[in-house]
């Protein structure tokens, strides 16, 4: 059986083509599963997975952990709010300590970039990041990927252009190591004070105009306008950010094709996307919501595999 | 196979009799299930159900949850704290969301009035309303009329009497929809600053003083006194409250009749009833709550066999 | 069948030899089940455990709901964080309306000494006390005497010094308890402020010097400084002490024997341990966690034997 190159999944710049390849395709199998009237498969009823949420997610935690429960696992959930961590205690000693209960995955939410890498070296046992800062969330970039091969056909060969913050985005940075290593093209598109400063170095070009770069794409990720960082200095009015950045009915008209709309959720409706946008049939926004089950699913169980030797 | 005229249960006042009474004909049956060793049944293997509560509560989530997981359903919580929706997410896009990952039926309680019925128009999901604003809470109603059929024998023909702040409970409401369909003939009593100036359209009496009120009813449904209101002018304070309002044993004892007493929870000892008749025969207080778990077996069950079409 | 002599584990102070001796066997076996590929086994698929947390604990939770879930019960949980407990009703009302839900087996911590003691004679279920303000908790015992018995073949004729706060530790007096009924001796060292005025009373003698107190033992059980607790005037600072009551390295090489060292966690690294000594092989931190849950899928399943007379 093939495997996966890596034992956790920390971010896509540490994976290669073929490990995401050998996702999508175990991710085609699960999506499936869930949309049999039993959505459930045996496969890890001996896995126990602790969800590590330092940091407060909705979707993402509810898209693990449906996964889990599809796959059978064992699951226990585990938030920042409640923590010991507040009582002075290591992140290692804290993992250390849910492992020793026999805990075979982990997968974590962290406010600190590098948090899963650092993780990862400390201590035994299988760790998905399912977010670390500004830095990755790879299962996201999985599930982008394979949104736009389900819709597309392929990834390779396609324009994808990534819309808004990207200096503190790790769903574009997970998307552009993602999208690369699969052959597709990537511009991003911002506010230049939003733009981190190593793009170049990605290989990535910065295009300020959004209307160049829907001309130019086949796709577009339009990321979440975090309204929580607006009243910076870096950043521009939302009014400003809108008519600037803003994707609207009249945009998209203006093409003489039909580009592909994507976004992360959850959406600032009016802001970064109008709603006519969000709701047209060229936006693949649930069906994100959708994969990312599956792609999840996938990750679980080709890394329980590797622990537990499957055939 | 019966099968109940709705799709959703969003209130009593949109369900019919007979819907009421293949709930309860249904619930006998789960009741019997939740008494014996193995309280479960595999029934709702194949169904994921997702809690959204966008208000706090413990004791219907609580039952809702033993009741999904009594049926075998998959349950994903979803609770206000941690959610979305401070981000700016919309309700049906929140939903939605939720929905893509494959959830068949939704749970939700939300402070705002009609929030389920504006839901069950906007998303493609079964709805149950666990309590929306001051509008309904079905699931109360039908658990208070089954634990007095239970108690009495039938509904029909007994007199009821709501005791307490009628106008901002949704407990009230929906009992008097499920009481007048069944047949009862029910009375308010309560301050009347804390009566709904439709109370008349709906049929039903007001009787302001509570020893008038105890003389004519088979049953008194004891509201619980929401101390955080207590501080508005419309209401008297505490002690009044409690001269005018509260249940006592002397009260009891003056009828020469035995009357069933309910109270839906959580009881404030001491103020809208004292600790002797709580603890007494007479109250079914507990069975009420028992009653509550197969209820929401029945309804979760008859729901998802209208999306499964079992046979 | 062997079964325990009480209905509930309220204390080490109200349990036996034999009851000990039996959770440790009982324990054994789950030990092994814990560590098989599949950790789980359908012993308790018919019942269903309430684990009621009046204050904030992730791993005991965990710990818990593991072990729970390993013996194949169903599970609710329940915090006081968004509980009916704030809507003024009492604790027993609280646990008699869930387990109106038919909850077999109530696990609960709250801040007060004595609570499970008060809730099981006024409900009827079995409680698991697991914590109860700074009087007992019970199961840390357990497996903190199992985990001696795991390393050194016998709790009986063992030396343990018990190491902090003896005053504000409800591990303390819970490890006092058990090591004296299984035959150990103890000794407790730390501040004279921090021991309780009853110390003598329990058999228990007071060594005010560490360096004493680990030269006669041969366990010490390092208990943490609750940090929160430090600005009282009744406390030393924390530079104080570490100086006098912190367990380095060179504190253990002065000794001519090598002593088992055990932490309840969360540590404080540098404060009253050092990382050199709770990572080095005399430390049996992790195997305490990991006996957790072996030793309280025991008490549960025993407790739970007594209820349904499983044979």
């Amino acid at each position: 059986m093939k495997e996966l190159s890596v034992n956790h999944l920390l971010g896509i710049k540490y994976i290669s083509e073929e490990d995401i390849q050998l996702i999508f395709e175990t991710a085609d199998h699960f999506k499936e599963v869930i949309n049999r009237p039993i959505k459930k498969v045996p496969s890890l009823r001996d896995v126990t997975i602790a969800n590590l949420f330092f940091e407060n997610s909705t979707r993402t935690r509810l898209s693990f952990e449906l996964a889990e429960k599809r796959l059978s696992a064992d699951v226990v959930n585990f938030s920042a709010a409640s923590s010991s961590v507040k009582k002075g205690e290591t992140l290692v000693d804290t993992v250390n300590n849910i492992l020793s209960m026999k805990v075979d995955l982990v997968v974590m939410r962290h406010p600190n970039p590098g948090a899963g890498i650092f993780l990862s070296k400390n201590v035994n046992a299988s760790i998905v990041n399912a977010g670390d800062g500004a830095h990755e969330h790879p299962t996201q970039a999985l599930l982008d990927a394979f949104s736009i091969r389900e819709k597309l056909g392929d990834v390779a060969g396609k324009k994808v252009v990534i819309v808004g913050d990207i200096l503190h985005s790790r769903v574009a940075l997970s998307n552009i190591f993602a999208l690369q290593k699969l052959g597709a093209s990537v511009k991003v598109c911002g506010p230049l004070t939003l733009m981190p400063k190593h793009i170049a170095h990605l290989g990535v070009e910065v295009e300020p105009n959004l209307d160049r770069a829907l001309a130019w794409c086949d796709v577009a990720n339009m990321l979440r306008v975090q309204n929580e960082r607006m009243d910076n200095s870096y950043f521009p009015s939302t009014r400003e950010y809108v008519q600037q950045y803003g994707l609207n009915l009249e945009r998209l008209q203006k093409l003489n094709k039909e580009i592909t709309i994507m976004h992360p959720g959850p959406i600032n409706r009016g802001v970064e996307i109008t709603s006519d946008v969000a709701d047209s049939n060229q936006a693949i926004i649930l069906n994100q919501v959708e994969n990312g089950v599956a792609i999840r699913m996938a990750v679980l169980y080709l890394l329980a595999s590797k622990i537990k030797n499957y055939d």
